[in-house]
């Protein structure tokens, strides 16, 4: 938390910060959704969950497609093992990913 | 260009843009570098240099590491085939990663 103020002090804007975590389950769609709405990239490895229940992940993922549209954020495939969802105000490149 | 002023009007801060491609080459890391001066954050698939040429690719992670410390950014190790290297004002969550 200190390291947290001392690090707003020092940009203009507000920090961003970038998390990479596993979707063993859908319900931690919500995790996900919090992380966003507090100005969080996630990069989700979604294999836990494609292993697990494949209907489960493509339900978890059109979730997370609505929620990331509706909010002004973007959402995109990287490679065959995850996917990344951020915030307004992070946009995705379209080219090579 | 028409889409990406019309974004910026929408937000109050400046657009960040994520981009993921390959690091083929040592001399691709200048890209990288000129993407993180334009406020790019980028997933470096670093496979193709690994497979090619490892002692290049161990230069390469330590030139990107000197320049984020340098410029307040940050790097990190995405999985086994990807690292991540953010501008200054996107810090990675040490958690999971």
């Amino acid at each position: 938390m200190v390291v947290l103020e001392q690090e707003k002090s020092k940009q203009e804007r507000p920090q961003i910060y970038l998390k990479a975590f596993p979707l063993r389950d859908r319900e931690e769609v919500d995790d996900v959704k919090r992380n966003l709405s507090s100005n969080v990239i996630v990069i989700l490895r979604i294999t836990p969950l494609a292993q697990k229940n494949i209907e489960e992940l493509r339900k978890a993922v059109e979730e997370l497609y609505n929620y990331t549209t509706a909010i002004g954020g973007d959402i995109a495939r990287l490679g065959e093992e995850r996917i990344v969802v951020t915030p307004p105000g992070v946009k995705i490149w379209r080219g090579l990913l």
